[in-house]
């Protein structure tokens, strides 16, 4: 035996002999159209998934970019982390819990994808549909960070993204994607790529841990509210690229077929949504406050794409448009409102953009889905508020289960660890006092920031 | 209804029941084989159109790292908005002129894609090209932004971003791709990819823009240069290799098709250039200024790639290394030029990468182009001299119509709303003054460069 | 003639003309299955080449993370040029060393691609296999850089990766890959995607190159050794994401065909290693050291992502986690062995990623193989000794080659040219030194650093 390569370069060196009909590729399945729309299907799964993937370096450089450099490091740990327990906790369990048969409230089968068979197609189909669900819990997994950043200990965060992969997220997703009770009501829920089942579950879970958490040390001192500047803008903008590339993947992916044209209207509608929100929220914020800023700009570009996820394969770029206009400009006053209202220290505007956006672009399908599209109509567009409701549904069972279920382990997990480090150690900075680490070894740091 | 994730799990979980012909795809359409080739074309179109998106962080990047870190947020800015912003008006505006029907000068039909119809497969190939398109225009817009870097208002950028992809590149587009002039030439203009249509525009409009601005502070005094160096040359490398990991989406999925096999040549090609574009302005610099400079080899790596994008599908791979090392020496001699002769201040070198190169690449066409590859000969290869001719039809031409258009715009611009911020804003930097923004709030910057 | 640009415009806006069979696209090849299978496999490797290009990004902010800023730019050039450098060498020679006919130890066929007909469907599939393999190269050639950074010449270095990307890697990848004698012995030597082929290649030859160089200047003094800090671990971090994001590309693409349904149990197989090495390296390092290290968890991930390579199409989503483990676990080891007990100085861990976890990877086929997923059993599922036998045979033959031949070039470059900067050249940093630049002129740098 040899391998693939090994039998590529023969084949590809003894170009004379070689038809098209033999070209250098071995272990080709019979060439029926099945056959190779089922390789298309995978091929587009798989690199939907890789781009998904990539949205975890995103989200570290948001994260990162948005907060202070005496905590970068740690912020990189957690990104690292909850990614890569995440990936080990949702193949041994919360695969299991979100796809597996069961009940309408979570399934049980296939625990460590034990019941595929490599042999068989469809085996090797529940390992490419695996690779692009893995990638979805972990985004959702990664959005807390954010929120909970530069004061929580490293260990509990391990063991919150364990449960969040292993048991909140896949539940949730069992209801909406899993054959659950959402998607058996008579209306269904309808969330395409998860605007409610990713981002708003990552979204309230973080405004628990947020809670829980308590603010930063400094942020609110004798009823004023100190901004905290991050430490990188031009990374956390690298991170909105990124986060926007890998969406694409996110979105169009989700057709879970390469098969189906309407990937082409989904990529349109992911971009138009984006670009609608960035320009909203820089507009809303230049008026706000005087000048177009930058924090509310890429947060209103990632409210967009948030937005149009649950949508994006039922409403028309002009609605995506429509839809992203509204999540930037959610996004600049939920980022307020949670900040001076609720007193709650959200450092990158996790709540804001994944679960208030997430919430809106969820009901957005209920007023803005067009059968030309979709196959449903919204309020908007002729059909009735069944549509809406049901999309309301969604979003108030998921905000329940969400952040009672974070909140409740939160509590758990300061009752038994510990939540947050000491008043010293976050003046010193959890790079040093997590990790012995300095993210910048090489520059100083301005006394400022300390 | 339940939404393609439910369909999906359900199949996925009952996997007894499954053969290869029922994979749990929903939607699918007939199996037939021309459905298969439309979704294969129309998974690449797109896929290209995510790799070319992310230039845009690649832009980004490289502008960033080679200026100065007081204005490093501000073409975060620029780079946002210009995507967005330029998202936006092509949608409404840029396609309608590219490509709708009309003279053989503009294009009217097609606005805001409402003749899309996604009942159909010509509506959704309509979309997946409009965003392989959307990544194209805005590919020539943000070039702009680091010629006019570290001066230009922001508002006027705005608009600037506004005008250019509404109309000045779709008009170009028009006249080369959208069945214009240029194309229906008697012997019709090749740029396969855009050297002319895209990064010339780009780099003529830059030109433009930095007259109209004229210098930084401090950069010509009492006849000597000086050299303003960048704040980070990591990010500007990364931008670079982004910029041509994109690339090979730019050329390669400018065939517009997967089932056209040259687009394997086509990524050879393109990566042959860039690496001998890369070593000659290494090579050069090094023999000119006694070391090998970094900033040079990263331009004369994109002088390569901007050269071999209108040839990339006519030329052999050796032509493409040969096109490549003229372009990376152009590149070092271009930015030279620029700056000590005609005085012209452009931070990032993008006139002399994406204006010469450009210029140079859609010349080397009629030079270069063999018939096996393109179905063209050029001069060297045993064609006349009609194809070069063409081509310089093609270049003067877009030369003129850029560079005119867009110092008209900027002049009007610089009337009604001023270009240029004042002499203490541009001391202090522009993060601050246009956005009440640090980019790097927790470091100390050096006061050499304020 | 019109561009396909042209062409796909005018088709595009003649919507009410179109129906599917006459879609936009030109050039089609006649509709038959076999067309579509080859064409579905071009894509795939052409888009798998594109993701293990952009490693080149991710190995170059690992390294420049995990080293000192006087010397950022430095790595940068360093990154740049050895891929550059490395795609005309293997343009020129190496592809046909690797893959030419020839000997059962080196092929010599197919210099400068001059073989390959673009008339033919063999010469665009040569093309594209050839875009896939010169990656391939690259990434071997440029783990060195790590291993050598921070005190090596950068003339010599250019020099190096000449030879290395025309004769050391292609010879090794002859053997294995290309036709020669670890392919044809009785029971073949199995590296699917290049543990040994590239990873141990890279790192052996790394060690030779740190063994010739001598440490930095400070790292051992007086018996004790000093953890000289990298300078970003936000860069580090995002270099590993773009690593595991490329890998996939690296790994699944291997299978040369994206009609091959195994790329999807690949692409879970290299996840799951990656997130149990980084797991593993994380809590080895924690119970070692008292705190979780960011270094040894981007350095742990990758150990999992070298070791699966070689057995990824061969063993199940379990066993992949085992492998990943114990990478993980090595990794840690191994860093502190070289130092400690070799008082060689790796500045970034490159030997122990890629030289050691490659060989335990390789090893692991012949333990963890099993029948099901690549067709072969080995120790641990049923099958003899002969398996691990020939892996143990390649990974010892690969690394005498490996080491032995990049010690005498080294050694011969170092008589020659030199192959270390001066102390003064150091201790200033190369930054200033060889390229008269500063990668980050507008900071001040810590003096402690220099």
């Amino acid at each position: 035996m040899r391998t693939y390569h090994g039998i590529a370069l023969a084949a590809c060196m003894a170009l004379a002999l070689l038809a098209v009909n033999s070209h250098p590729v071995s272990a080709q399945p019979a060439p029926d159209i099945k056959s190779v729309m089922l390789s298309v299907d995978v091929i587009w799964v798989l690199l939907a998934a890789v781009l998904v993937f990539f949205m975890q370096a995103g989200f570290a450089m948001v994260e990162t970019g948005f907060t202070r450099a005496k905590n970068a490091a740690n912020i990189m740990m957690k990104n690292i982390t909850d990614f890569a327990v995440g990936s080990l906790a949702y193949w041994a369990v919360g695969f299991a819990i979100m796809f597996g048969t069961g009940t309408l409230y979570f399934g049980a089968s296939n625990f460590f994808l034990m019941d595929a068979n490599p042999a068989t197609s469809e085996g090797m189909w529940t390992y490419a549909f695996w690779m692009f669900q893995v990638v979805f819990a972990a985004t959702s997994a990664t959005i807390v960070s954010g929120a909970m950043a530069e004061r929580t200990k490293f260990s509990t965060y391990v063991l919150y993204s364990l449960v969040m992969s292993a048991f909140i997220y896949p539940i949730v997703g069992h209801w909406a994607w899993g054959g659950g009770w959402l998607s058996v009501m008579d209306t269904p829920f309808i969330d395409f790529a998860g605007s409610t089942v990713v981002h708003s579950v990552g979204g309230w879970a973080a405004l628990a841990g947020a809670i829980v958490l308590g603010p930063r040390i400094g942020k609110f001192t004798n009823g004023r509210i100190k901004a905290i500047k991050g430490h990188s803008l031009t990374l956390a903008t690298l991170g909105l690229f990124i986060l926007w590339f890998g969406w694409f993947g996110f979105n169009a992916g989700s057709t879970l077929s390469g098969n189906t044209l309407s990937i082409a209207v989904i990529a349109v509608n992911t971009n138009l949504a984006a670009a609608a929100g960035a320009v909203m929220a820089m507009m809303v914020s230049w008026k706000k406050f005087g000048k177009p800023d930058i924090g509310m700009t890429i947060n209103g570009a990632l409210g967009g794409l948030v937005a149009i996820t649950a949508g994006c394969a039922n409403v028309s770029p002009a609605s995506s448009v429509a839809i992203g206009i509204i999540g930037g400009i959610l996004v600049v006053f939920a980022v307020e409102f949670i900040e001076k209202r609720l007193k709650v220290d959200d450092p990158v505007g996790a709540v804001s953009v994944h679960g208030v956006c997430g919430a809106w672009g969820t009901l957005a399908v209920g007023l803005f889905a067009q059968e030309a599209f979709g196959g449903v109509n919204g309020m908007l567009f002729g059909g009735g508020a069944a549509q809406l409701a049901a999309q309301a549904t969604g979003v108030v069972s998921v905000f329940a289960w969400a952040f009672a279920s974070a909140f409740v382990m939160f509590r758990v997990l300061d009752r038994i660890v510990g939540i947050r480090v000491s008043r010293e150690e976050e003046l010193k900075g959890l790079d040093i006092v997590e990790h012995q680490s300095e993210a910048y070894a090489d520059f100083p740091i301005s006394a400022s920031t300390n």
